[in-house]
């Protein structure tokens, strides 16, 4: 799980988004239209991680989430291919990135989520004038119905693990909190990024490159699809559990991301369901940021690497699109633990 | 209350840090030692706000508030003075401020809060290594120990409310906000500042000289002490009702503050605890930002400005230092509101 050759290194050289340079460039486009969001410092979460962390505040981002950063290059470029519109498939945030860019460029949009998908985060996709479609609770459902959009409408597929310019776009929120701690004085020795169909762990690898900067993906004890293809040696579909980490449901990593995985990233840490309850509540109550349950188990994992730990961690607190009602109950069983401790 | 002339700019003119210089000056030199807090764009909090509101992070500061920027500057130039120690009286996050900014410079501290200050508050101060002693609600039984500690030990004290220092550092937020904004292409047409003791108010008017801007204080329904100085023509002691905003409980509002906002602010709007309470919710559900209720304060008066609006307004969130319980009633609250609608 380390070096740069490999299938990793084979598919990126075939497109020019899927390197190092293209990650870069994504992130310098990228700059001019969204939120440079804040890298946070908390002495408290420090503590509890015993060494110091850099979160990336992408919940702060336009849309609630690091997504907007692909789906805002994705559509910029079939807009001006002149795309009849677009269609997705996601868990959430690749849908209201994608609806709000499309919004953006004028054209119309399909997404297909879950049926448990958060209420919010279909709220938000239809604020934004796309039009949603709910399909089952498993990946193959969803690209199904996918498909079927495509053919009988016409439209361009944004797909939010493979499509090159997603991942480099995804990429550059790793790129940018990398040099922004530079910018501060510190070079990073590793970065932690949630797992789910697996854009942000690609997006990192690729803008990881060349830095000695060791990626660690953090995935939910519940569906740990990178952690079984990595022993698998390929893609495969695992059973999906229940997790509160609802951006984080996908239950099989995409090629790409296998791919970059298997040979750059240095270490999985699964996360239990109460480990991403704690994070979500640490994030609230010590770095006051509220995050959703994948960016908190990011942060769940770094704070619970084994020793020798890296000195200076990145986090990638990938968004804060996250039911109210969760959050308080999450703070309600967060105060109940603190008493009875 | 418009115009720069009067008293306030005499007092200012005798110091060199009550002038917008001094406020520029005092940005510049804490702009390598603080956290830059980021200024946070959200379209929902537009929405409900009729307006566009630049919200200046300041809960995410060193110490959670903005009050960390006055007792930096206090505490730097007494100890180069050769202090022996400082004390301060504070609700809270000037004595959280002092406390840190003393253990930077090797210097104890004593800092004086009411018996009711937040617990969280008194474990930050603590953790900081310093002494606290709890005196009473009012003020003047806070002042009053406070002498007592300066006689007794020879410790110097740092004013929460008249120490230039302090409120040329409390200016800076303010200072900062709208330099971050202009970077951004927008001039600001107001900014809205907390009022308790007045530090923020005081500096809030420095800051905004010169700029054609707006200086909009908010304040609690319950402990309306500039809004009553401004009847009054000179600054009165006001009955404390309960709040929630603990960081706004001064009740009454110090000279200088009562000199330069008689002068220099435009408008003074009162919020009821309901108003507060619910803005709390608004800036974490929607801003994805833990803000206390002094912060939620300002937020809350920047959304029930009364028509015609100004149209890029700045909203200082003066600090992130709450109960955890609280947050978690507030937004059970909230939701139950929202459900009953």
């Amino acid at each position: 799980m380390t070096g740069t050759a490999g299938i990793g290194t084979a598919v990126a050289d075939d497109l020019p988004q899927l390197t190092k340079e293209g990650v870069e460039d994504a992130r310098r486009r990228l700059a001019e239209r969204l939120v440079t969001t804040p890298v946070v410092r908390c002495e408290a979460l420090d503590g509890l991680a015993g060494t110091r962390l850099w979160l990336k505040a992408e919940n702060l981002q336009l849309g609630g989430s690091f997504k907007m950063r692909g789906a805002l290059l994705a559509v910029a470029r079939l807009a001006g291919d002149g795309s009849r519109g677009v269609v997705a498939q996601s868990t959430g945030n690749h849908a209201i990135a994608v609806a709000r860019a499309a919004r953006e460029y004028g054209l119309p949009a399909v997404l297909v989520l879950p049926v448990d998908a958060a209420p919010t985060k279909i709220a938000a996709i239809r604020a934004a004038g796309a039009e949603v479609v709910l399909a089952g609770t498993a990946l193959a459902e969803r690209t199904a119905l996918v498909e079927q959009v495509r053919t009988a409408r016409g439209f361009d597929l944004i797909d939010p693990y493979l499509d090159p310019d997603v991942v480099a776009g995804q990429g550059s929120a790793t790129a940018e909190l990398i040099r922004q701690a530079r910018a501060e004085g510190t070079a990073l020795d590793a970065v932690v990024v949630p797992v789910g169909g697996g854009s942000a762990v690609a997006g990192a690898c690729l803008a990881a490159r060349g830095h000695g900067i060791r990626v660690i993906a953090a995935e939910p004890l519940a569906v740990p699809a990178l952690g079984a293809a990595l022993r698998a040696g390929r893609p495969v579909t695992v059973p999906v559990g229940t997790t509160i980490a609802d951006g984080l449901r996908p239950d099989r990593i995409s090629t790409l991301a296998f791919e970059l995985a298997r040979d750059e990233v240095a270490q999985v840490v699964t996360v239990p369901e109460a480990a991403i309850a704690e994070a979500l509540c640490l994030a609230l109550v010590h770095a006051r940021l509220l995050v959703e349950p994948a960016a908190a188990t990011a942060l769940a994992a770094a704070l619970r690497l084994p020793a020798p730990r890296p000195a200076a961690v990145g986090v990638l607190l990938s968004g804060g699109n996250v039911e109210p009602g969760l959050v308080a109950s999450l703070l309600a069983g967060h105060l109940q633990g603190e008493e009875s401790r």
